[in-house]
């Protein structure tokens, strides 16, 4: 068995790719842009071409490669099915296979969400951990499951959707989902700021956000560190909606950790703490005294997560 | 490998036993009293005292016995620790090792709500799914998560808790837990009758329920099913209430079906379409279409569970 291994994230506009060794340490990294046209059908012979380019640069003994792990931001089945990859204009295609055809390594392939999971977990803020959730708080809200160390896929990849939990039952506007009172839809930069916004507007209590030209996630954050009450109270209403979510999936799974990423959690320990604190006013005993961590690998979880995948447990 | 195990159910009243096959035929079972004095220590002794008596009045071949499986009413770690049964009266103590001792029968311990789940996976409601979540409506909501064919135990035995997901945020009155607004509170059999009797006390409403001198889920149940406009709204609050739980529940695993269990699942179809009624209105569109089922072991599930446990997949 080689001592390498590609991690290969693949997003909307770029596809990040590394190469990791068995132990983790990741020591190259780049990136292509991702070609979307004819119903992305480039994708992977571009992914392809730059490995082959990358092995033949830097000498790379091909016996020593184990294989390559892909993350996509698409349902996934186990055997590397992708259902439906909207943002990279793909139908039903196996990654798995094609790339193995392409490259002739052994391919695996997770959903982005799950394989950042497993990233954190493997040398991000889950390190040391093998039962844990992550979750996403960015332009929405992302979630992982891991258990045993290895990812939860779910009978039609939908494990870890944790952004679609309710947590509001009279929300009037509609989640990207169609819902309505997702966790999204509140828990995302683009909800904290419109939650805000609405407190801002349906009040004249006075704040320093008023004087905010565009107001952000960072923006609410800090004016909440500088005491803010307003500010506060929105980063409190937050820290609710998360931890009372955080709560039913402690119920389900009863993991060891949650680890929070995503643009939001740059605002860092008073995320945690709030969260912390509404989570555990919503868990039964059993549950209380989980490890909340922030998730520290930032933009490369994916290829972290990919690498391990293929690596296995 | 033999051909045969003992499944073994422990209750805060009766020891259920039975004698399966691999394939998984229940060829005999019966029941002996459990005996909690003493800190529950005759428990262990009297089930193994027991065993020894069936292999000698069926003369059975010991070499044929594979080994027991035991569900017992508290959170178990993976390798058979009990951490406290308060209904039996026991501490931390190794039930795995403990039964291996005193029978020399290689011995598997589980949750009894895991396990009923896995007995309904493996002969009961659940039949030919691989991961689903099963609801136990009884004196309480218990749960249990399968998947991949296994129970999810979680980090400290608390996986499951479904009856203990918050599903009311202005419960004034507390949960056994100490929680307010969970699950349990008004999807057990109690906690059926208690939202009832709210609904009646609170409105001049008639309701044929009015009538009934002791309510109970059945009583509920049969004036819903003959109409009656009072019992069918408890109905649909309960079927909301269950609904919203486990539309959380998908989130977190999405397995392929739930099974639904426990004397208020006696109430039969009426139950699961107000369930998936309410379901289906809360979960995204890659959750949707779940399989409902009712749970069909009864009180054998526990027996039938730890069969499986000691089996493997």
């Amino acid at each position: 068995m080689g001592n390498l291994c590609f991690g290969i994230d693949i997003g909307g506009t770029s596809v990040k790719l590394g190469i990791f060794t068995k132990e983790g340490e990741l020591s190259d990294k780049w990136e292509i842009p991702t070609r979307k046209e004819e119903k992305g059908s480039f994708i992977l012979k571009d992914v392809a071409a730059s490995l082959e380019k990358k092995i033949e640069e830097k000498s790379l003994n091909r016996d020593d490669i184990i294989g390559i792990g892909i993350g996509v931001p698409g349902p996934v089945r186990e055997d590397g099915t992708v259902l439906q990859c909207v943002n990279l204009g793909w139908g039903i295609i196996n990654v798995a296979q094609e790339m193995k055809t392409l490259t002739g390594f052994d391919t695996k392939v997770g959903n982005d969400a799950n394989v950042a999971a497993l990233g954190e977990m493997w040398q991000g803020g889950g390190k040391g951990y093998k039962d844990l959730i992550m979750v996403t708080l960015g332009t929405g809200v992302g979630g992982g499951v891991i258990l045993d160390g290895k990812i939860v896929t779910g009978s039609n990849g939908a494990a870890g959707e944790i952004g679609h939990v309710t947590v509001s039952y009279d929300e009037p506007e509609s989640c990207n989902c169609t819902k309505h009172g997702c966790l999204e839809q509140f828990a995302s930069a683009t909800g904290i700021v419109k939650e805000t916004k609405r407190m801002l507007e349906g009040s004249d209590e006075p704040s320093s956000l008023r004087e905010v030209p565009v107001l952000s996630a960072k923006a609410i954050f800090d004016a909440a560190k500088k005491g803010d009450v307003l500010a506060l109270r929105s980063v409190d209403q937050l820290g609710r909606y998360l931890g009372i979510a955080l709560s039913h999936v402690a119920a389900v799974v009863d993991p060891e950790a949650f680890v929070i990423g995503g643009g939001v959690s740059k605002a860092g320990e008073m995320l945690i703490e709030v969260i912390k604190k509404h989570y555990e006013q919503n868990v039964m005993l059993a549950l209380k005294g989980k490890e909340f961590k922030l998730a520290t690998l930032e933009n490369d979880a994916g290829i972290y997560g990919s690498a391990k995948l293929i690596l296995g447990k």
